[in-house]
C-alpha cells in the first residue's frame, strides 16, 4: 500500500526523522498544516488510486535525506496559511479581519513601496529599444540604456552574457564600492548572481568537503537569515552557530565564537564564518571595533569571510554607520587584508526593493587563483543571471549624478523611502517595548524588528499538547485572530527558553499603526486568555 | 609555499584528479588554457605575494571535490579563449580573420535573431505600467499586462511572487501544454524555474541518495548537453550514459538503455532517466514509436522520466513531428500514465529565444505527494524565479490570438525565424556533407549539427603530443585560423575513437554563409597538413 498523510502519526515519522534529531517548528507543522494537504488532495485524484497504477520512484523514504532536514520559515508553513486564508477571504468566508498583513517577508513593493522611476526606466529602455527615440525618456536613462545594450551581444538583452555577468556592469559595481569604501576594487571580483540568495549558495558550495574528510561546517549567527540554514542543509554542511547577544542590542561577542568553534572542532571542520550586517533578522549595525574583532578571529581561526551586506543602505539609527568587512580588513593591513572574502549586495533590499527582479553580486576577493577559476567554471553551468536583473543592479551602482535630468527626482524618491522607513523603524520598536511581556531591541538597520516575548506557562502547555513549538503557535494564533502574518523565532534559531518573532518595518505607516494597534489587542487578550 | 600553476606538471595534479579518472578534454585543458592565467595573474598582484599575507582557507586541495570534475564545454576553454580573441581584434592584433564567429552556444539574439515585438512589449508594460495608457501600445499587449500585474503582490514585477511562479502564468502554462497535448494539465504541476536549467537541477537534486546507501545513478544520453553531467557531477551522482545511436540519425536504441543499465546497477542505483527530444546536440526528433519503447523501459526498470523539451517549437525536417512525453504516456494508459515525469520548457530557445531572461518551467506529473512537499519546500528557500522571466514565459504560452490586433505581427515574426532556421539547418548539414572526411546526420529538429569528421593519424599524434584530445586540437586549430567557435565532441561525449563538434545553426544566412565557406577552406588546408 502506498503512504499516505494518513498513515503517519506524525511528521518525524513521515520524513524518517529520528526521534532524537532536532526540527525547528516550521518543519514539524510544514505537512501537518493545511497548505500541503490541499497538494495532495489534487494528487489522491489522479491515476495513482488504480490499481494498475505504475510504482512510485521516487518517495519520501528515498528522497535526498538533505532536501528532508532543509527548511526555510519565511516561506514555511504559515505563509502557506495566509495564502489560503487569502483565498478564504476573496470567497467571502467571515473572519475577525477583512486582510492579510505579510509581516513574514522582506517584500517591499508588495507592501506598497512605490519602484524607483529611474530603475524602471532603463529597464523599460534595454527591453524595448525602439522607445530609445521617445523624447519622454530623459538623456542620462537613455545613455545607461545605451551602454548596457552596447555590453550584450547582439545588442539584445534576450542574449546570454558572460557567467559572471556583463562586463560594463561589473564594473560599475566595482566603481561603486570604490566610492562606497574609497578602496580599489577589481571588476574581475564582481560575480553577479540571479539575486544574492544565488550569489551566497554559490560560494557556500565551494567549502563542501570530500565524503571521506570530516564534515565542513560554516558559523551562522543565531538568530540568522534561514537562507543559511538551508544552504547548508541541502549542502551537508555542519551549522555552526553562535549566538548573538540580545543583551547588548545583538552584539556578536568573540568569547561566544570562540565557544562555538571550540564545540564545533569535535564534529566538524568549520571553514567560515557568516555574519549579516547590518543583521538580518536582527536589525543591529556592526559597530567597526566589532568587526576588526571578528576578522582577527577569522584569521586566528582560518575562516573564509561571508559578508552579508544587502542592507548597507538600509541604515536609521542615529550614530550607526554602515562599514564593510573589505574596507576594515583593508584598513587593518597585513596580514588581515590579505584575507579571503565575499561580500554580498542586493537589489532587492535597500530603498530600492526590487524583490523580483533577482539581481545581487558578489565582491570575492583574495580568492586563491586556481580556486577561482573553478569557482567560475562551476557558475558557468547555469549560463548567466538574468540580464534584467543585471540591468537592475546597473541602475543601482550607477545612479544618475548630480547634473544628470533624473538626478533630483532620484534623490527625493530614494529619500523619501529611506526617510519612512526610519520612521517605521522606530514607530514598531516603540509599539512592541510598550505591550506587556515584550521587549525590541532598536532597530538600528535593515527591515526587521525581533522582539522577544514572554509567554504564559499555559500557552506553551496548550502549544506542546498540539505539537507546535509555543512561538509557533503564538504566531499561529495571531494570524487566524488577526490576519497579521510574521515569523516564529524557532525559525531563524534563539536562545533555548526564549521566545520571538520577527516582522518586517515595511507595511506603510498608515497600514502600519493599524497592525500594531490589532497586534497589541491581540497580545491582551492571549494573555488574558492563558494567564 | 603556496601552490602556483607553474608548481604543476599537469592539471590532474593540480585538481588532485587520480590518473586513472577519466577527464573530458575540455576540464584537462581549463586551466592549462590562457584564460584563467589571466586570472591568475591579476591576482598575482595583489597582496598575497607579501610575506606577512594570510594563509588561504580554501585551496585547490581542500575545494569541493565535485566543483572540481564539474565541466560545461559549452562555456569552456576554447569560448574563454574565443573571448580574449575578440578583445585583441578590438586593439588591432593582426589575425587571418575579422570577427569571432560563436557557433558554440545556442544563443539565438547574440547571432542576429531579433526579439519577438510581442513579448517584448508585455515586458515593456509590466515593468513601466504608466505606459499602459499609451495608445502604441495594441489592447492585447495591455490586457496580458494587466492580468499579470493583478496576479504580482503589489501590483509590482519587484514583488516576490510564489515559488512555483505566479499561479496566473502557472495557469497559462497549463493551457498551453493542454493545447499541445489534448490533455488536461494542473496548474499545481507547472513549477517556473529562473530558466529551464534552473527547474532541471531542482528536480534532478532530489534523487541524491543517502550517504549510507548506494550512490544514484541517472541516465543521460551520449552526446548530451553537459548541464546534465555539469549537474550530476555536482550532486555527486552517477553519470550513467547510454549512446545514441549515429547510423540511425542518433535513435534511442532500447537495447543500448539495457547494455548500459545493467552495467551501472553493478556500481550505483539508476533512478531516473534524461531524454533530450528535439536532440541537443544531435537534432533528431524522436517518432512516437520510439518515445513508447522509452517509456516501457523506464516503467519496466522503475525509472523517473526527466524529458528535456526546450526545442519543442524546433521541428524543421518534413515528416517530424513533436510528441511529448507526458502526451504519449498518458495516451498509452495504465501502468504508464501514472508513471512520475518532469518535462522541461525554456524562453531561451524555440522562435523566441529570449536566453538572457532566463524563463521556464518544469511540469511534474505524478510525483509522490510527500516529495512535492519536500520539493517546494526546497524551492523555497531561492525565494521566487525572476519575474521578468516568467512574463516572457507567459507571453510565450499565451501569445495573441487570431482577431487579437498583436496576431498578425505576431505569427509573421514567428514564422520568419522558423522559416529562416529550417533553411539554416539544411545548409549546414548540406555544406558539412560536402567536405571529405565529414558526415552529417538531418538536423530534424532544435538548433545543432553534430557532425562526424575523420582525422588524419597525424593530427591525433600532433593533438596527442599537446596533451589535447584530438577533437579539441582541430577546435582549437579552426578557431585561432577562422575565429569559428565551436565545441568539440568530447564536451558531449561521442563513442570512443569517434570524434565530432557542435556547431548550432544560428548565424543569419549571409553570415553562415561565409562560416561554412570559410569551414571548408580551413578544413581542406588541415587535411593537407596532416595527411
Amino acid at each position: 500500500m502506498r503512504r499516505t498523510m494518513a498513515n503517519f502519526t506524525s511528521l518525524r515519522q513521515l520524513l524518517s526523522v529520528p526521534a532524537t534529531a532536532t526540527l525547528h517548528a516550521p518543519i514539524e507543522v510544514w505537512l501537518e498544516r493545511r497548505a500541503p494537504i490541499s497538494v495532495v488532495r489534487t494528487m489522491a485524484t489522479q491515476p495513482q488510486s488504480q490499481n494498475r497504477a505504475a510504482p512510485r520512484c521516487l518517495n519520501i523514504d528515498n528522497l535526498n535525506p538533505n532536501i528532508k532536514v532543509l527548511e526555510y520559515a519565511v516561506r514555511g508553513p504559515l505563509v502557506i496559511r495566509a495564502g489560503e486564508i487569502e483565498k478564504e477571504l476573496e470567497k467571502g468566508v467571515k473572519k475577525p479581519f477583512n486582510e492579510v498583513i505579510k509581516a513574514n517577508i522582506g517584500d517591499c513593493h508588495a507592501m506598497g513601496q512605490v519602484p524607483i522611476t529611474f530603475i524602471r526606466e532603463v529597464l523599460t529602455l534595454v527591453t524595448l529599444p525602439k522607445l530609445l527615440d521617445d523624447p519622454r525618456f530623459a538623456e542620462d536613462v537613455k545613455e545607461r540604456a545605451r551602454t548596457i545594450l552596447k555590453g550584450c551581444r547582439g545588442a539584445s538583452v534576450g542574449s546570454y552574457t558572460d557567467s559572471p555577468g556583463i562586463e560594463i556592469i561589473r564594473r560599475h559595481v566595482a566603481q561603486y564600492i570604490e566610492r562606497r569604501d574609497g578602496i580599489p576594487s577589481d571588476w574581475q571580483n564582481i560575480i553577479i548572481g540571479s539575486g544574492a540568495s544565488d550569489a551566497i549558495k554559490n560560494v557556500l558550495k565551494l567549502l563542501i568537503c570530500d565524503v571521506n574528510c570530516k564534515q565542513a561546517g560554516v558559523m551562522v549567527p543565531i538568530p540568522q537569515y534561514p537562507l543559511y540554514s538551508a544552504s547548508l542543509a541541502e549542502f551537508g554542511i555542519n551549522q555552526v552557530s553562535y549566538y548573538l547577544d540580545e543583551s547588548t542590542n545583538w552584539g556578536l561577542d568573540i568569547a561566544e565564537l570562540q565557544r562555538s568553534i571550540t564545540e564545533a572542532r569535535k564534529t566538524c571542520n568549520p571553514r567560515a564564518i557568516v555574519v549579516i550586517n547590518p543583521g538580518n533578522p536582527t536589525g543591529q549595525v556592526l559597530s567597526r571595533e566589532n568587526i576588526e574583532e571578528i576578522i582577527k578571529f577569522a584569521y586566528k581561526e582560518r575562516l573564509f569571510i561571508l559578508a552579508d551586506e544587502v542592507y548597507q543602505h538600509n541604515i536609521y539609527a542615529p550614530g550607526s554607520k554602515f562599514f564593510s568587512f573589505k574596507k576594515v580588513m583593508t584598513e587593518m593591513g597585513e596580514p588581515y587584508s590579505s584575507m579571503e572574502l565575499a561580500s554580498f549586495m542586493s537589489c532587492s533590499k535597500g530603498y530600492m526593493g526590487e524583490c523580483g527582479l533577482r539581481g545581487g553580486y558578489a565582491e570575492v576577493i583574495n580568492m586563491c587563483p586556481e580556486v577561482k577559476a573553478m569557482y567560475l567554471k562551476a557558475i558557468s553551468a547555469m549560463l548567466c543571471p538574468t540580464v534584467l536583473g543585471q540591468v537592475t543592479l546597473d541602475a543601482i551602482v550607477n545612479p544618475p549624478q548630480k547634473g544628470e535630468p533624473s538626478y533630483e527626482s532620484f534623490i527625493k524618491e530614494k529619500q523619501d523611502v529611506l526617510n519612512s522607513l526610519k520612521l517605521r523603524a522606530k514607530m514598531v520598536v516603540e509599539a512592541f517595548n510598550s505591550m506587556e511581556g515584550f521587549s525590541c531591541n532598536e532597530v538600528q538597520g535593515a527591515m526587521y524588528a525581533f522582539p522577544r516575548i514572554n509567554l504564559p506557562q499555559k500557552a506553551i502547555e496548550t502549544a506542546e499538547k498540539q505539537g507546535k513549538q509555543p512561538d509557533v503557535f503564538y504566531a499561529f494564533e495571531l494570524l487566524e485572530n488577526t490576519g497579521i502574518c510574521i515569523v516564529p523565532g524557532s525559525g531563524f534559531g534563539q536562545q533555548p527558553g526564549t521566545y520571538h518573532f520577527r516582522t518586517t518595518i515595511l507595511p506603510q505607516p498608515d497600514k502600519l499603526k493599524v497592525m500594531l494597534k490589532k497586534f497589541a489587542e491581540f497580545h491582551t487578550q492571549f494573555i488574558k486568555k492563558y494567564s
